[in-house]
C-alpha cells in the first residue's frame, strides 16, 4: 500500500494515500472503532456548504488568495455533490463535540483542493486544513450551524409529508362521512359517531403537527457562525461575520439569521430539545391514528373489523392468509423511535457545561434520524396503508345496532337513573335498546324511532327535539 | 356515626352523612385505595367553575329553574373558594378517565345545593349531581377543558416566573459585564470571556423559555366543552355550546375558545405533549445553568471557585462549615422531575384510543405538577440564589493567567501548528503562554501585549489588528 | 406566638417554640417551598431506626452517657411510633444530598430527648443534634442506608403481592382451562387458544416479576453506615462500625451486611437503577395483562366481549349503563407513573459526581413511590378485577368458529400455497374454513371434523395424525 | 435485467434474478422503505442456526428428505459465514413481527439449497420456503429465540470486556493507593481520600455491573422454538420440539433450555426490559465515571487538574495545543444511547397484546445495538483511557492543603459548633485550617500535626486518637 505521513500534536501517522482525509480523521476512526453508524450525510454536507461560505468570504476578504480559495470551493461543491461521501465514515458516537467531523471535512477538502491545484495529497503548505479551509472558523460554530441547516432542510420536507397525510386523511373523512359505526370510549360502547368523523379527527391531529413543526423552522434559523470557539468571535472580523451569514442564506436560499448573541446560541442547545418534542408530539399522534386503525381494523373475523386495511403482503409463515396491519406497526415503531430519540437529545442538551455541549455530535445523530424517518413514515403510512383503506359497512351497522349506546338519547327524556335501568334490562335480556323501548310500552314506535335515530346522534342537540 | 344510602348501577351503599360526597365518590376512594396523591386541586376548582358555567346558561335555556340554578352556582362558588377541598381525597392516579373526579365535584356541589335549598344531603330529586349539575356535560368534555384552563393559569404564572429570573439573570450579566475569566469547551481551558457574559447565555436561554410558554397558551385555548362524550355534542343544544363558552370566557378572564371540531379535541392530547415538551426545553436549561454554577461554585478552595452562591444553610452534619449549593441541587431535581413527568405525559398521550383517552388523569397530575414546581421552583432560584451570587475575581484572574488560553490570538499571527508547538512549551515548562513569547523573542514586549490583551479576546476581530 | 432563638453557620433565627425541629428545618423549610411533597415518611422512620442504633452502640462504647442516649433511644423510638409525623414535612426534592432530612430527624429526637430529660425544647447543650444525635453518622452514610433498608421492607411487600396475583392469575388458568377461544397475533385472528392458558401467560410473567423482585434485596442489604461523609470512615471507629451493623440487623430483622468498601456505597447508586429497572420491567407486564384485559373485555357489545370484567363503579356521567374497565386503566396509569419514576431515577443517579451523589433525595422520593404503588396497585388488580373475572363462552365459541383461524390445520396436508387460498375463498364467500372444505369434497366430513377440531390445536403436535 | 416471476397471497411480482431473496422479502423492502438501519446482522445469522437445527432434526423425523434437508443444512451454513449479507436489507423497524426477517432468510436459504441441488432460483417445488425451510416454525417462535441466543452471546462479550474494565481501574487503585486528594461532596471540598479509592470504587460498580450482566443470562436460556405461531405448538411434534432444542443447545453451545410454557415465551417481552433494564444500570455507572473522569483532568490549569488523560487527537480546529476527553465523552454519549434504547424497549415490550407483540423487531434492533455499543466502548474506554491515566500529583497536593477539609478532624476534639467557626476563620482570613490552629494556640504543634494528618483521615476511626 502506498503511505503518506502525516503530523499531529500527538505525533506522526502513517495515513493510507488513497484517502482523502488525514491525520486528525485516522485518529478519531481508531478512536472511536464502535462498528456502528457514521456521521449522518446530510450533516457533513451542510459544513461543506459552510466551507465553501467562508471560502468565498475570505476571498473577498483578501485573507485567502483566489486561487487557494477557488480551489477550496470547487473541492466543497464536490463533497456537497456526494463525491466523497466514503471518506466520512467516523462515528456517530464520537467524543470532540464535533471536532473530528469538521476536520474530516476540513482534510477532504484539503487534500482534494491541493490535487486540483495540481499538488499531492498531504502537501498541507498548499491548501491547510486548518490555516485554509477552517480560516475563521471554529468547530464549535460550525456544527450547531450545520446541524440547524439541516434541520430546516428536513423539517420542511417532514411538513410537506405531514401535509399530504392531512390531505389524506381529509379525503377520507369526506369518503366516509355518511358511514355510522359505533364510538367507544375507554373501549366500551358509547355513542354513534360517522366513520369520517374519526378520519377528521385524525387530520386535525395531524394539522396541528404539521403547523407546529413548520413554526419551529423559526427557532432554527438563528446561527452562531462566526462565533468561533466560544461564541465571542475570536479570530473572525466583524466583516466576515456579516459577509459569511449573506453568503449562507444565498447557497441555502434559506431565511437563516445571525445570532445576536453567539455565546448562548455556541453553549445551548434547548431549541434542539424543542424540535424534538414537537417531533415527539407528532410520534403520538402517530401512535394513537396507528393503534385505532390496527383496533378497528382487527379481526377479520374476531375482531372489531369495521375497516379494512391494504394487504401489503403475506403475513404468516405459518398460518396461511393471515394478513398483518404492517403498515401501521411499522409507524408505531419508528414513534417509538423517535420517543427514545427524545430522551437522548433531552439527555446530551442537559449536559452541556459552561461555554460549550461536548455531547451535540449525540444531538446531531438523534435529531436528523428523527427528521428523516417521520418524513419517511409519514410519506409511507399515506401510501401504503390511508389512501387504500375502506369500510366494511355491514360490521359497522351490526355492531352499532347490538350495542347498548342510542340510550343516552333517553337521557333527556326519563332521565338518567331510569336510562340507566333500560340499559341494564337491554344487556341482560339480550336485547337491542330498541327492542327493550318497544316492548316497554311508554312510547309509540314512531316516538323512538324518531328518538334513537343514530344519524341524529352524530351532531349537537338534544334527540327526539 | 350517622349514614345515608345512596343507590348507583351496582347497587346501594352506605355514605357517611358528614361527607358532601355520594356513593361514586365513595366507591372511586375504596377502588383507588394507593395513599397516594389525590386530585390536584386546581383541576378540581376548574371543574366547579364549568359546573358553574353550565349552571348560569342552563337557567337561561329554562332547563334548569331558577332556584336550582342559584344554588348549585352558590355551591360552586364554595368549591372554588376552597370550601370543600377535604371533600376531593381520589387519587389522581384514578381509572374511570376522570369520570370519578367529575362526579366527586357533581355529588359535593349537589348536596351542598341541596342544603341550600333547605334539604338533606342525599335527597337528589332536590338538585340531582347528573340530572342538575352535569346537566349538557360528559366528562369527556368537562375533563380536558378544566385542565386547559387550568394550565394556562399555571402556564401564566410560570412565564411572569421566567421574566423575573431573565431579569435577575441580566442585572447579574450587567454587574459582572467587565470581570473576565477564563472561558471552557468540554470542561478544558479555551479562551477568555467576561463572566457578565455567561450570564448573558444564561438570560438567553431563560428568554426562550419564557416566549415558547407564552406562546404555547394558544395552543391550549382551544376547549372542547359541548362536545359531550365523544365530540358530537349529543345531549347539548348549539345554543347552550356556545353560550357556555362565552360564560367560561367571562368566568375565566381567559381568550378561550370553542372546538370547531371538538371529536378531535377530545380524543387528542398531543397538545399535553407539546406543552411538557416545551417545560421539558426549560427544565435541561435549569438544569444546564444549575450545573454550570455549581461548577463556578465548586470549592471554595479545591474548585474552580470562580463565583460564591449564596449561603442558605448549614450543609453538613459532619463537616462543620461546609455549605452547598442546595438551591442549584433543587432545580437540578426540580427539573429531571419535569422530564420524568414528560415520559408519563407522553406514555398516556399514546395510549388513546378511538374516541378518549381513558389515561387523562395521569396528565393532568404530571403537567399540572410540572408547571407548579417549575413555577415555584424559578422564584426560588431567582431569590434564593441568581440574585446573591457575587464573583471572586481574584480566582477568575488566576486561572485565566495560567492558562494556555491566549495562545488561539496567535494563530492568524504564525499559523496554528506554530502556535500549537507553543502551547506545548508553555505546558511542559509550567509557564504562561506571555513567558513563553518574552522567551522566544519573534514578538516585541509591546507587540505580545497587544495581541495577548485578553479583554479584545472576548469579542470578534484579530487580535492585534 | 411563643418562639425560641436558635443558632447555625449562616446566624440566628426564631424557632415556633411549639416544633420539635430546630433552625436547619426551618431553614429548609424555607429554602425548598415548592408545596409539593414531603419527604417519604417510612425513610424517616428508618433514619430514626439508625439513631437508636447510633446511640445503643454509642452507649456501650461509652461515646454517649447512657442518660443521653436513653432519651435518645426513647425520642427516636416515638418518631418511629409516627408520634412526630407532622414535624416532617421539608420538600422531597430538596437540595443538599439528604442533610435537610437528617437534621430534620436529628433535630426533633434531640428535642424530644431534651424534654424527656426535663430540659426545655432548645437547649441543646443537654442533648445536641449533632454532637449527640449524629455522633460517628454523616448525612451520607445514613441516607443510603435508611433508603436500602426501606427499600427492602417495601420490596418484601411488594414481593408477597405479586406471589397473591399469581395465584389468583394460576386459579383463573384452572377456571378457564377448557374454555377455548380465537388466539390473536398483531391483533388478527391467529389460532385457537384456551382462555386459561392466557391466564397461564399472565402468571408466568407475573412469576418472574416476583422473583426478580424477591431476588434483588440481595443487592440492597450492603450498606454504608460508618462510612459517614464519604465513606471512608472518619469520625467513626471500627468498632462502632461494626457493632452498629449488628445492631440494625437486630432492630430491622433484615440481613444487612457493613460494605466492603463503603466509599462506592457512598457515591454510586446503580443498584437503585437497577431495582428501579426491575419495577419497569413488572410495570411493562402489568400494562401488558391490563391492556389485554380491556382489550378482551371491550364491548359489552361492539368489541371482543369475551370477558366480562367485574362491575367497579358507574362508568359514564352521561351514558347511562356505561361500566368501564377502571381498575385495569389504574394498572396502567401506575404503571407508566413507575416508568416516569425510572426516568428520574435513571437521571438522579447518573448525576453523582466524585464522592458523593447531590440527588440522592429524588432517588428516595421516586423509589419508594414506585415500590408502595406497585404494591398497593397489585392487591387492588387481584382483589377487585382478577379475581371476579367471568368468560362469556358463547362470545368466545362464535368469534373462534367465524374466524379462519382453523386454516392453519390444513398446512401438513395440503401444503402452505394451498391453505392459503381457502382461507382466501373462505373470507370472500363470508364462509367458516370448515364450511368451505365441505364445500370442496376433498375429504370427507369426518376427516374435516377429526383435523379442525379446535381442542386439538391448542397444543403441540399435527392436527388429523 | 433478468427477472423471475414470483407469487405470493397479494399477486405476483417480478424479481431480479441475482437475488437469492424472493417475492416476501422484496414487497417487505418496498413496504418499509425508510433507508435507514437493516436488520442486525448477528440476528439474521442465529435465524440461520435455527434453520439449521430444524433441518437436523426433520430429516431424522422424516418429515424432510436427506437431500433437501442436506441442501437446507449447506445453505443455512453458508449464510452464517456471511455470503450472503447483502441479502438481508429489509429496515429494522419494519412491521410484522419479524415476518419479514423469517422469510428473507427462508426465501434466501431455499434459493441456495436449489442451487445446491441443481435447480434455478425461484423453482420452490425442489425448496420450499416455507414447507420445507421454514418446516415446523413460526415467526414467532423462530425470532424470540434468535433474539435470546444472539443476546447471550453479546452478552458473555459485554460481561468479559467489563471484567477487562475492572481490573483496568483495580491496577490504577493499586498504582494510586497512596496518593492523597481532595474528597469532594455534591463538588464542595469536603475529606480527604486516596486518589486510588477513587479508582476502587469505580472498580466496585463495574464488578457488580459484570456480575449483574453475567447473571442474567439465565433469564434469557429460556427459549420458545417449538411453540410456533402462539406458543401451542400447532403443527410441531413434541418429538420435534424435544430435538430441536438439544440441536440448538448442541449448535451454539449454549445451556439454552425449553420453555415450559411458550405461550407466554411467545407472548411477553419483560425479560428484554430487565436485560435493558441492567445494560441502563451499566450505562449509569459509565456516565458517573467518565464524568468524574472529566471533572479531575478539567484544566489544564484553570480546572481540577488533578489527573491527566491520554492525548488521543488534536481537540481544536481554532485553540492549539488543546486537547479533549474524546474517550470519556464517547463513553457519555454511547451511555445516553443505551439509556434511549432501554426507552424504546420499554415502550415497545409495554405495547404486546395479547398473543404477541408486533414491536419485537425494535426490541431486536436497539438491544443488540446497546450490547454492542456497551462492549466496543467499555474495551475502547479501557485501552485508550483508563490504562493511560496519570496523577498530577502536585496540583493533589495543593487543593488539599488549601482546603479547609481538615476541620472535620477537630470534631470529636472540640465539637461541631467551634469547628465550624474554625472554617469560617480560615476562609475568611484566607488561611488553612492547620495555620488558624497554630495561632489560635489551643493545641500544641504536635497534637495539631498529629490530628490533622491527612493520611489518618482516609480510613475509619478518630483522629489524634
Amino acid at each position: 500500500m502506498d503511505y503518506r505521513l502525516e503530523k499531529d500534536l500527538i505525533g506522526s501517522k502513517e495515513i493510507d494515500n488513497s484517502k482523502y482525509y488525514g491525520i486528525n480523521t485516522a485518529r478519531a476512526l481508531e478512536n472511536f472503532e464502535l462498528n456502528n453508524k457514521a456521521v449522518n450525510m446530510d450533516f457533513i454536507r451542510e459544513i461543506a456548504v459552510i466551507k465553501k461560505a467562508a471560502a468565498i468570504v475570505n476571498i473577498k476578504l483578501n485573507t485567502l488568495t483566489e486561487e487557494k480559495g477557488n480551489a477550496i470551493i470547487k473541492a466543497s461543491e464536490e463533497v456537497i455533490d456526494g463525491k466523497f461521501d466514503d471518506q466520512f465514515k467516523v462515528s456517530a458516537f464520537q467524543g470532540g463535540a464535533g471536532t473530528s467531523t469538521n476536520m474530516n471535512v476540513n482534510e477532504v477538502i484539503a487534500n482534494r483542493a491541493i490535487e486540483i491545484l495540481g499538488g499531492q495529497k498531504g502537501e498541507y503548505e498548499i491548501v491547510h486544513p486548518l490555516n485554509d479551509v477552517n480560516m475563521s472558523q471554529s468547530t464549535n460554530d460550525v456544527c450547531p450551524t450545520a446541524l440547524r441547516i439541516a434541520a430546516i432542510k428536513r423539517i420542511r420536507k417532514l411538513a410537506n409529508a405531514l401535509a399530504e397525510l392531512q390531505e389524506a386523511l381529509q379525503i377520507k373523512e369526506n369518503e366516509f362521512s355518511d358511514i355510522i359505526h359505533l364510538g367507544r370510549t375507554q373501549l366500551m360502547d358509547a355513542l354513534p359517531i360517522m366513520v369520517g368523523q374519526g378520519f377528521g379527527a385524525y387530520a386535525k391531529a395531524i394539522e396541528r403537527d404539521r403547523w407546529r413543526i413548520y413554526k419551529v423552522e423559526e427557532r432554527l434559523r438563528v446561527i452562531n457562525i462566526g462565533g468561533t470557539a466560544i461564541g465571542t468571535g475570536l479570530n473572525a472580523t466583524n466583516k466576515y461575520i456579516f459577509m459569511v451569514t449573506d453568503v449562507l442564506q444565498d447557497l441555502t436560499k434559506l431565511g437563516i439569521a445571525r445570532s445576536d448573541f453567539p455565546i448562548d446560541t455556541t453553549q445551548n442547545c434547548d431549541v434542539f430539545v424543542e424540535v424534538s418534542g414537537l417531533l415527539k408530539a407528532c410520534a403520538v399522534n402517530l401512535m394513537k391514528i396507528s393503534n385505532d386503525l390496527r383496533l378497528l381494523g382487527s379481526g377479520p373475523r374476531g375482531g372489531f373489523a369495521e375497516i379494512i386495511l391494504p394487504m401489503c403482503q403475506a403475513g404468516s409463515t405459518i398460518m396461511p392468509g393471515k394478513v398483518n396491519p404492517v403498515i401501521p406497526e411499522m409507524v408505531g415503531q419508528v414513534s417509538m423511535r423517535v420517543i427514545a430519540n427524545d430522551t437522548a437529545i433531552t439527555l446530551a442538551a442537559s449536559s452541556g457545561q459552561l461555554e460549550l455541549n461536548a455531547f451535540i455530535p449525540l444531538i446531531v445523530e438523534c435529531l436528523l434520524e428523527s427528521l428523516e424517518l417521520l418524513e419517511k413514515t409519514v410519506i409511507i403510512f399515506k401510501e401504503k396503508c390511508i389512501e387504500h383503506i375502506i369500510v366494511n359497512e355491514l360490521n359497522c351497522k351490526e355492531n352499532l345496532e347490538r350495542s347498548t349506546a342510542l340510550v343516552t338519547a333517553l337521557v333527556h327524556h326519563i332521565g338518567y337513573d331510569k336510562a340507566s335501568d333500560l340499559a341494564k334490562v337491554a344487556l341482560k335480556e339480550e336485547k337491542s335498546i330498541r327492542e327493550v323501548l318497544y316492548d316497554e310500552g311508554t312510547y309509540s314506535k314512531e316516538e323512538i324511532d324518531k328518538i334513537l335515530n343514530p344519524f341524529e346522534l352524530t351532531s349537537p342537540g338534544i334527540p327526539g327535539k
